[in-house]
This record gives structure tokens, sequence and C-alpha cells, in this order.
């Protein structure tokens, strides 16, 4: 079977760089290092250099909308610059969290993929396939969908028991492996540091699984990675503070988060 | 009990106009009556027109934000300048469906307060607390989280049952009104043609309810207000393209709206 377009460019990123870091960049003055100045120009200096950086060591780029959007319309002017600068060979997600009903999913859809021209974005599951597939009908793109997070509160209803004696996260699992044997471009968040994570993936060899967790949040890279890989041997393990806030980048920062 | 400053927007507005009535503002190009050039120029002008008009008849206002995200920066740039031009006693709920890890959600939250200068916005529940909660830390904001939908697809999984033998809606209906008690800014979106608005409205009778379905997608004013109003007497009945999209603005599309 072919795979898709965004599996293809993440394996031989892969391939590469010996790895299955996707870089974050959540873009925030308040951290940025004493060299740069502490305004959107400081900012976008220190992306380019970031972004410079981990050009050659990570396989993707999740950047993060919502730090973008903070700074108003000036910092999604930004997004927008820094999408030019990645490699072309570096496949981009757009971590949007998105999904409404189907008339608005387009607009959405329009707004990542193709005003940003995103590779992949991040999707709520809650409102159902109507607020998602205007997504899917995308060919080339793909698709993260929001499964099992990592943050504390994810109790409130992801991990609630339905009748089934199955967890909500479960039902959302099996819900986007029926989207993707449709679509073949849906994969799923799942957080890094999650008690769920070794059984969905049991549950599931084929889903792709973006991971955030690993790092500030506390998850190993190593660990993850032996739970994650789905049947194509792929996984996205996001770092984000961990390894964009360093005064000076090296490669020791990716071999601390690597060996850690 | 003083009531919270949005609340009382609103109900000054109802007292005024006499309806329930929340105006959507969904731009789309495609859709502009003859007279308007297809492009932004245009649209800003049609939009002006139909706040203008609005403005006499409804109580609060409901921009799309997707939809100006999908004409890229000048789309929200349109939206910066339409915020200015709604009288100032009319409240605004920007319609974003956010909601994300904390560190996250206090940048969406400064996106559509602080920049976009909202009185309210909508937000996803499916990570909990911790993804809405910087929301509600804005204390004069008023926050509506996604309860039951009325697109076709939210049998999905709002309405799966738990192992309380209740749907996921309720479930989400209970933990609103946690953070109603707790933050005073928290009512809910559900939809006007759901089958579930009546129970629900009698499970709970605090929790401001903002209806989207009546209009284009059938719901019948009167049989929503009848259903939908909370112990305040309030209900936000939103209606969108019924409203916009017309050759010439008159008290008649009102009439046709509340009478029919």
């Amino acid at each position: 079977m072919t795979k898709h377009i965004f599996i293809e460019k993440c394996l031989k990123r892969t391939k590469k760089v010996g790895n299955f870091l996707c870089a974050g960049i959540d873009p925030d003055i308040e951290k940025l290092p004493s060299q740069y100045s502490r305004d959107l120009t400081g900012l976008e200096a220190f992306l380019l250099d970031y972004i410079a950086f981990a050009n050659d060591y990570v396989i993707a780029y999740k950047p993060n909308i919502s730090f973008f959007e903070a700074l108003g319309l000036d910092g999604l002017r930004l997004l927008e610059k820094i999408m030019k600068k990645v490699s072309a060979d570096i496949p981009v997600i757009i971590d949007a969290k998105r999904g409404d009903i189907g008339n608005t999913a387009k607009m959405q859809a329009r707004f990542i993929y193709d005003y940003f021209g995103a590779d992949a974005t991040t999707l709520h599951p809650y409102m159902g396939s109507d607020s998602v597939v205007p997504f899917f009908e995308y060919k080339d793109k793909f698709n993260f969908v929001l499964v099992l997070t990592s943050n504390p509160s994810h109790d409130d209803f992801e991990t609630l028991i339905l009748d089934n004696k199955k967890p909500l996260y479960e039902n959302v699992l099996s819900k986007c492996n029926e989207w993707l044997e449709k679509y073949k471009n849906v994969g799923c968040v799942v957080g890094a540091t999650s008690n769920g994570l070794a059984t969905l993936r049991q549950l599931n060899d084929s889903l792709l699984f973006l991971l955030p967790g690993v790092g500030a949040q506390g998850a190993r890279y190593i660990d993850v990675v032996n739970y994650s890989k789905n049947v194509e041997g792929l996984c996205l393990i996001n770092v984000s503070r961990a390894l964009m806030y360093h005064n000076q980048f090296s490669y020791h920062i990716i071999d601390d988060i690597l060996n850690n």
C-alpha cells in the first residue's frame, strides 16, 4: 500500500536525522534569552535561529498557533514568515485544535491549509464526524485528533467510562480508526505521560500518534518511542519548551532530550 | 445576588428590543447580495450595513471567527474593524471554539479577550477544566461551553451513554454547573434543534444557553424561547444565515424569524 505523503515525508526525515522529534514552536516573548530584544523583532530573530538549528535535527515542526494569536495580527504575520523559513522537506503541523459544524470547519481548514499551507493540524473530536471531515477532505494534508491528552484535567471527560465499560478516549480512538480507513489522513494526539498510551498502541497499531509531554511535562523520550511507533515504524514526539528556550543552540540540547 | 455584567447587558438589551435574538456574523463573500462587490471591500460595506440594521433589533452579536480567518489576516483585520462598529451596549460573543492545555488556553484567551475585546466566547470541553479555566479567569467575560450541538454527527460522542446511564452531554452540563458556581461566568451551547434541549433545561435552570439552529437549521424561534430561558429569564437564540443574507434589510426579516 502506498503511504500518505505526510507519512512519507516524516519517514524520510527520520532516516536522515535518526530520531522522532517534532519541534514545538510556542513563541513567548517573556521567555526569550537575554541577547534578544523583548519584542516582536527579538522574537522573530530568536525563532529564525531556533529553526536554523532544528532544521538539522528534527523530523517535523509544530507551531502552536495560539501563541502567535496571543500577539495579535502581528503574531500571525510572524507565523506566516516562519512557515516560509522551514526547509521544504520538513512537514509542519499547525497545532490549532479546531473543529466545528461543517460549514465552519470548512472555513477553519481554509485558514490552516490554504492560507498558511500547513501539512497537518490538530482537531477536537467532541462534535463528531462532520466537525472534522472538512479537514480530512484535504487529501494531501494530515489530521491529528485529540484522543487522550496529558493535562491534569483529562479525567473530567476523556477517561469517563461508557456503558460498554470502555473509557471515552478508546471510543474516540476507534472512531479515528474508521476515519483513517476511509480518508487515509488521520492520526491521534496521545499524551506521552498518560497511563493509557501503551494500551492505546496495543488496541491499534495503524494510527500515527503525535505525542506531547516529553521534556517539560516529564516523560522520557526513549520510553515514549518504545511504546508509540505504529505499524509504519513512525511516531512524532513533540518537545517545545525543553527544545526552544536556550541561551545557545547546540547538539547537546538534542542529545539531552534523546538520552534522558 | 448580583448578576454577571454580561447577563446584565443582555437583559437590558432584551428589555429594549423585546426579543432574545443573537445575530450571527458569518461573512461569506460568495453569498453577498449583488449590489456589493465580491471582495473584501464589498464584504466590509455589507457587514457595516448588516450591523447598522441589527443594532436596533438584536440583543447580542456572534461573529464566527473562522469565517474571518478563512479570508486570512485581511479577514481578521475586518473583524477588528467590525468589533468597533458594534454599539457599546450590545455584547459580542466571538464564536471561536477554543480550549487547550493551560498555558495554551491562556494565549487563546488573550487573543479573544485582550486583543479583540470580545465579551464572551465558545469553548470545547473535551480536555476538561484546565483547558477552559484560563478563560473563566477573565471575570468580566462570559464563556459558553459546547454541551449538545445540533450538527448531525453530535451522535458520535456527545450522546454516548456513560456507565451512570446518562449521556456524555449531561455530564458536561453538570461540570458546567460546577464551573458556573465557582467562576460565575459559564454558560452552554445547546443546539436549538436537539431533542435533549427540554431535558437539559429541566436538569438545570441556572446556566445560560446559547442556542444555534433557528432559521436555516430548522428550529422555530417561539418554541426555542419557551424551552430555553434560565432562571434569570434569559436565553440567546443565534440566527446567522436567515438574518444576514438579504438584498435589503428591514424589520420584516426580524418579524419573519420571530413569528415563523
